[in-house]
C-alpha cells in the first residue's frame, strides 16, 4: 500500500483545455502540502502553462521539478509576482501562511489559488476579503474534495436535474489516514494548521454549503478530541460539527485522522445527501469492502441506481477558474462560497467543545 | 413492492428454543404498531408459548389470529393480567399508552416487554422505574433496530473482540418510508407517538449506549423538523441528535420519513461505529444499490473485509429475555440501559430545536 497516497492526491481527469499553451500562464509558491500536485495537474488538465515553482526548500523544488519538468525553479517569490505574463499564483504552504502569501500575490495584480484551507484564522479572513475586494484579484479555493472528485461534481448535477427534490441535510465523513511518521512537524502544531475541523472540515463546510445551495449557515454544535494521540497533544484526532441554514437546511460532518492501515485507501470518504425526493450516496474514494472503486448512489421516487462516474465527468472547475481569471467571472465557485465555508469551518474551530 | 413492509417488521432468525414448549407462556396485549409480529416472533423462536392475543379492537385480533393461530382471543385485558400462567406481556399498544400498561402488568407480578419507544414523557420514566423497582418485575423494551437485526448483533461480538480498539464514535442513520396512507390516526399525533426523537430515535439511542458501553450521556444538540409535510403537522419528518459521554466518546444519528419509493427497501439503515483501531459499517437491511443484501464492513489494521451474517447470527435477545424472567437475571438487557435509553431519547426530544 502506498501510504503517502492520501496527501499526494492528484487525480487524473479527462484533459479538457480551454486555452492555448501560453495563454494562461500560472506559477507554484509554497510546495509544503503535497496537494500542490493536484492543483498543478488540474490547471494543466486545463490547458494552463506551468512557468515557474518556487519554495524555499530547495528539496521540495526538486520533488516538483521531477513530476513537471516544464517548469523553472525560481530564485525567490518576487521573481514570479513581478513576472507579468503570470496571472495566477498556487500555493500550498503551510495553512497559517496562506493569506500571507495571497495578499502579496494579489497585491502585485496576480490571482491567487490557494490550498485548502485558506485562511486559519478570522483575522486573515477580514484581510483577504479586503484585499480582494480592493485588488479585485481572486482568493481562489482549492476544496479538492468537491471540485476534485468526479462522483461530488456527478451529484451536483443530479441535485441540479432535480433528482432528489430540495435538498434538506447532508452528512459528510471525511476520515483521514494519518501515516504520522511522514508528515512534517507544522501539521502538529494547532497554530499553523489550523486544527480539524478548520482544516479538513473546509472541504466538508464547503460541500454542505455547495448542496444545500445556501449562501450562509450557523455553526450549532462543533466538537474536537484528541482520542488516541497524546504524543502529538495539538493534533485534534477526530472532529465533528452541525450545521444549519436559514431555510431549515442542515448538516453534519464528521472528520478524523483513524483511517486504519488495512484500509485499501487514505480515507473512505462519503457524503449522504437527503433531499424531499429521494437521496444520495457518495463513495468518493473507495467501495468499501467491495472492489468496484468508488460510486455514485441515488435513490428516488423513480429508482434505485448507482453511477460509476470515473473518467466521465471530468473537473471542470479548473477550467473554469481559467476563464473566471481571464474574463473576470465567477463561474468555477463565487468568492463569497469561497471565503464563507472557511470562515464557517474556523468558527466552528473557535467553538468547538473539546471532548477529549 | 410491498409498502407494509418497514411497519410488519418481523425477521426469522434460526430458531434456538431455551425452554420446552408451555414452560414460558406470554401474552400479547395491545396491537397498534405491527412491531408486534416481530416480538412475538422472536419469543416464539426461542421457545416461548403464547397463550394470548388481546386488543380492543377485533378486527386488530384477526389479523395476529391468521398468523398466530394458537394463541386464544382474551375477553378482556383482566383475563390475560388474572391468569397465573402467564409470565410476561408483550405490548406495541399506542406508545403514549404503553406506561401504564407495563404499570398494570407489573401490579399483576408479571414482566412487561414494550414496544419502543417504551415511553413517551419523564414522568413516564419515572413511574415506570418506581413500578419495576417496587415489583421487582422487567419492563423490557423491543429495540429492534439492535436486538432484531444481525447484523447489530454480529457488529456487538466484533467490538467485544477488540476488532475495532476502543470505540470512539457511532452514527446511526436511520431512514424510514412514511407511507402515511397506511398509517394509524395516532402516528401522526405527537402526544400520542412520542416525537420522531423520542419514537424511531430510541433506536439510535440504545444502539449509541451499547456499542460505545456507556451508562449515560448527554444530549447536547438535537433538532427536529417537518419539511414536506404540512398536512401533518405534529409529524416530525426529520430529527437528528449528538450525544456525548463522560469518557469522551460520542455519537450522532438521523432518523426521518423520507425513504422514497423506488428505494426496495422500508429504509437504508446504517450504522457506522468508530474505533481507535478500525471501523465498522452496518447495512442493517439492504445493500444500496447492490443485490447483495444487508451487511456488514470492517476495517482495521488487519484487514478491510466484510461479512454475510443472515441466518448466521441470529438473535439471542429473545432467549436470554426468556431465561432473565425465570432466573431474575440481566443478561439480555440491562433494566437501567433500556431506561436510559428511553430517558435520552425523551430527552432529545425535548430539547430539540425546530429548525422547519
Amino acid at each position: 500500500m502506498e501510504r503517502r497516497e492520501g496527501f499526494n492526491y492528484m487525480p487524473k481527469g479527462k484533459p479538457a483545455p480551454v486555452v492555448r499553451p501560453g495563454e494562461f500562464v500560472f506559477a507554484a509558491v509554497g510546495l509544503d502540502h503535497a496537494h500542490i500536485g493536484g492543483m498543478i495537474n488540474g490547471l494543466l488538465e486545463a490547458g494552463a502553462t506551468l512557468k515557474y515553482l518556487f519554495d524555499p526548500d530547495k528539496a521540495k523544488m526538486e520533488v516538483y521539478k521531477k513530476m513537471f519538468p516544464q517548469a523553472r525553479i525560481a530564485s525567490c517569490e518576487e521573481e514570479v509576482l513581478s513576472d507579468p505574463e503570470v496571472r495566477l499564483v498556487a500555493s500550498a504552504c503551510v495553512p497559517s501562511e496562506r493569506c500571507a502569501l495571497g495578499l502579496r500575490v494579489m497585491d502585485a495584480g496576480k490571482d491567487y489559488f490557494a490550498d485548502k484551507p485558506p485562511l486559519t484564522t478570522l483575522e486573515q479572513l477580514e484581510s483577504a476579503k479586503k484585499k480582494a475586494e480592493r485588488t479585485g484579484r481572486k482568493y481562489a479555493v482549492y476544496y479538492s474534495e468537491r471540485i476534485h472528485n468526479e462522483e461530488a461534481v456527478f451529484a451536483g448535477e443530479l441535485i441540479k436535474k432535480g433528482a432528489i427534490g430540495n435538498v434538506i441535510q447532508t452528512i459528510g465523513l471525511g476520515p483521514h489516514r494519518l501515516s504520522a511518521d511522514l508528515r512534517p512537524d507544522w501539521f502538529f502544531v494547532k497554530k499553523k494548521y489550523g486544527g480539524i475541523l478548520c482544516d479538513i472540515g473546509s472541504h466538508q463546510v464547503e460541500q454542505f454549503l455547495y448542496y444545500t445551495g445556501a449562501s450562509d449557515a450557523a455553526v450549532v454544535r462543533s466538537q474536537i478530541a484528541n482520542y488516541a494521540h497524546p504524543q502529538h497533544p495539538e493534533l485534534d484526532d477526530f472532529g465533528d460539527c452541525m450545521l444549519v441554514v436559514d431555510n431549515g437546511a442542515s448538516g453534519y460532518f464528521r472528520v478524523d485522522w483513524f483511517t486504519p492501515d488495512g484500509l485499501s485507501n487514505w480515507g473512505d470518504g462519503r457524503t449522504f445527501i437527503l433531499g424531499t425526493e429521494g437521496f444520495i450516496e457518495l463513495r468518493k474514494y473507495m467501495n468499501l469492502g467491495e472492489k468496484s472503486g468508488s460510486r455514485v448512489y441515488l435513490a428516488n421516487n423513480k429508482e434505485e441506481t448507482s453511477f460509476d462516474v470515473r473518467g466521465k465527468v471530468g473537473f471542470p472547475f479548473f477550467g473554469q477558474l481559467i476563464l473566471d481569471c481571464l474574463n473576470r467571472t465567477e463561474t468555477a465557485m463565487k468568492q463569497e462560497h469561497a471565503f464563507k465555508a472557511a470562515e464557517l469551518a474556523i468558527k466552528a474551530q473557535l467553538m468547538a467543545e473539546k471532548i477529549k
